[in-house]
């Protein structure tokens, strides 16, 4: 009897839309909005210190731009994609890195080298969403193409490290650094091939996400009946071996059994991070800046050199904040002779919960100046005048759109976080001038209107 | 022959991807993306000094949000939608608005009212591309929800002309208005019955994209043979010259005949603008900033009051620049008691291609201050400190990632666009000094390192 009483009701519920956000995506109101262009504002000052220019591409691009090289997981498991009323398969951009290839490739003869660009696009993953992973994010993605490989990895690494310091994280943060020659040294040494190698790096890219048991049980051979995340990779006992001891040997130690260009890069890179003044370590186990890490994978197929990982120090959070590396060949898709690159992306998500765990995001301020009142229709053209003036000397000025009593417009005043509110009654009207109330101090007192906006102090 | 010759040269070719953007988007390098950032902040800081507050949405958002008052054309002919991996209809968002209202109904109890936000979102459209229309565009969304809808309407028509003062266009545009309360007395009295009247708005919503023999051959009955660019809509000879006097007719004139809401807003908004100091007439024949116009319409499902567009005047630009309108119904879709907003969208190809029209898009300096060449292995630390410490002042500091020579590099500076390139050689290596090469004044100095900053006079 309950349920047919309140039928009628539920059926006018259910006859609306609903106000939430798609899963795993998020509204920006205007509190929010603040505070993303405040992050984004950071993040521009910092990259463009570097002389790193901003660009933008369409959020649309052809499928197969990301189905030669960004990976399998994103490709075939998360990838938002539709066909076009002209049959074209179209992906949602789940990363910049290959419009970045497309553009620069597309002027490469033009361009002045080295081509440093950075970018705050929004990406999409089909995820499921949790924290620090949604389906929308916005990433700042720094890259550098051409100039002196070597120096162009320092650079991309300091400018990773300027960002932590400009928001007064430095000292939160480290970076481990590796590099995919030495680990296809590794994988040859382990006798696998490139099948196997890529299945191998995919469960050493995902060791984050897993305890170390399930880790360790996946690079191992499948046992009948067991649940893997990833197809397992299925090395020998004493393969498995060989990898714990790399996954735990210092720089050093790992030089000599595996010398060659990519040993050469990581000492080369962290002896120039030194003579800058960038702390390093051949071990994870120190507090040095930049470390080596050679667990370091990344996901992108199109990574060839140094690649690397910033984390929080805190031991709480054992995720990569984010990650990058060097591609060298990725522009061969469009182009016959590529320009290497170098570049990392920053998630908005990720560098949110993480100033925020370490208490580094500020209260902003309302953004409202001054609220005119309109208690009758005699003060409308008189508060237009006025506000005209106010906004031209580049106040915020917001008008009530009403003709309520004084109480009431100064209390919409308060509610909108006006500063000031100034008041138009048949005195002031009658004489030429305005009433100034400054809602911080309440205090109050009356001005020529010739005068007003010289008494009005705001914090722009 | 020639053909079976350049053919392994065709192959080598088409394997590589194309490095244009997706039909109808646009890539932006960073001249176009420094030309996008001024023209967005000149909109952000007219909307701002209205005390308007920025929101943002995702990029895709349901299919029924659209589906029940975007409007015919754009949901089934123009919306890019997907289904994602779990059977939901998603579609890249065309329009704002229904992000909008979703989002003000979320909060509809909590939001300080009137809620005045605004937006620059890139939407999507399948369109024939064209002068004017893309398939991505970016534009601005400037809404009023809550207040007096007089007072509302007559400020979103203020903030719509402050934007073009901004940009010094004030005096090329004018806005046309229309009240769709007038209309529906007009379709009423024509003896239009709900689908008649939705097929005749849309051919006057399109009429700016036909010649007049066109429109009105459409407007009447289905001539056999003739192809229409949409279902004629089969008026009466009657009906037809009656539609043809209302849209040449003044205001006052229709007052008399259609007397009711529309025409009782429209001229009390016409008195408020008046006494705003913004000049209106009753005919679309005069000079004034803000005219009467029966034939506009406004494409979109949710109108409900005041309708208008804003016109270059010069007559070889036909089309309208952008309009909005007053909905009170549309966050009715989603809560009970729905508010009532005004809006209006402005696109960025519009507006660029109008403002470029009129000479007055400026020519942007380029943003890099400083150079440091490093010559030599010894030159790069003190290059990285000088660097850091320049930063560190505001400064945009480029290095060349290179050891080459003064020439090589000082060339490098200037292709970058550089005002000053700072020299480190053997010299002042060895006397802990910098040259600093003023490029524009082709002029040279040495100073003491630590004196290096107070020397450096950048335009920031």
């Amino acid at each position: 009897m309950t349920a047919t009483r309140t039928a009628p009701e539920h059926a006018a519920m259910a006859d609306k839309l609903s106000t939430q956000p798609y899963k795993g995506t998020r509204d920006f109101y205007p509190e929010d909005m603040r505070l993303r262009r405040w992050f984004f504002g950071q993040l521009r000052q910092v990259v463009e210190s570097f002389g790193y220019l901003e660009y933008d591409g369409p959020m649309l691009e052809p499928f197969e731009l990301y189905a030669a090289k960004t990976g399998e997981e994103i490709v075939n498991q998360q990838l938002y994609w539709l066909m076009d009323r002209g049959e074209r398969k179209m992906a949602v951009r789940p990363e910049m890195t290959p419009t970045l290839a497309r553009m620069v490739a597309g002027k490469i003869q033009e361009l002045p080298r080295p081509v440093r660009w950075y970018s705050i696009p929004n990406l999409w993953r089909y995820e499921r969403p949790q924290r620090g992973r949604l389906r929308e994010h916005w990433q700042l993605n720094v890259d550098v193409l051409g100039g002196d490989p070597l120096l162009a990895d320092a650079e991309i690494l300091r400018v990773a490290l300027g960002i932590f310091e400009a928001f007064g994280a430095g000292e939160f943060v480290q970076i481990k650094v590796n590099n995919r020659r030495l680990m296809d040294s590794l994988f040859k040494a382990m006798g696998l091939d490139d099948e196997g190698g890529r299945r191998l790096a995919k469960w050493i890219d995902a060791k984050d996400k897993m305890d170390p048991e399930a880790f360790w049980a996946g690079v191992g051979a499948r046992i009948p009946g067991v649940e893997y995340r990833l197809e397992p990779v299925g090395l020998g006992l004493s393969e498995v071996d060989q990898l714990k001891i790399f996954f735990s040997a210092p720089l050093d130690l790992i030089a000599t059994v595996f010398p060659g260009p990519g040993i050469d890069e990581l000492n080369s890179l962290f002896k120039l991070l030194e003579s800058f003044g960038v702390s390093t370590s051949i071990s994870t186990k120190t507090g040095a800046k930049v470390v080596f890490d050679p667990s370091i994978m990344r996901g992108m197929d199109y990574y060839t050199g140094t690649v690397f990982e910033c984390y929080d120090i805190s031991p709480d959070n054992r995720r990569a904040l984010f990650g990058g590396g060097r591609y060298d060949n990725l522009l061969g898709l469009f182009v016959k002779q590529p320009l290497p690159g170098v570049g990392f992306g920053l998630g908005d998500v990720s560098l949110e919960n993480f100033l925020e765990t370490h208490g580094l995001v500020p209260k902003l301020d309302n953004p409202i100046d001054v609220l005119i009142t309109t208690p009758s229709e005699a003060a409308l053209p008189v508060a237009e005048k006025i506000a005209a003036d106010l906004r031209a000397k580049g106040l915020k000025v917001l008008l009530p759109l009403s003709l309520d009593g004084f109480g009431a417009q100064i209390k919409l005043a308060l509610k909108h976080g006006a500063r000031f509110a100034i008041l138009l009654g048949e005195e002031e009207l009658k004489n030429g001038t305005a009433s100034v109330k400054d809602l911080a101090a309440n205090s109050q007192a009356t001005y020529k209107l010739s005068e007003l906006s010289s008494h009005l102090r705001v914090n722009t």
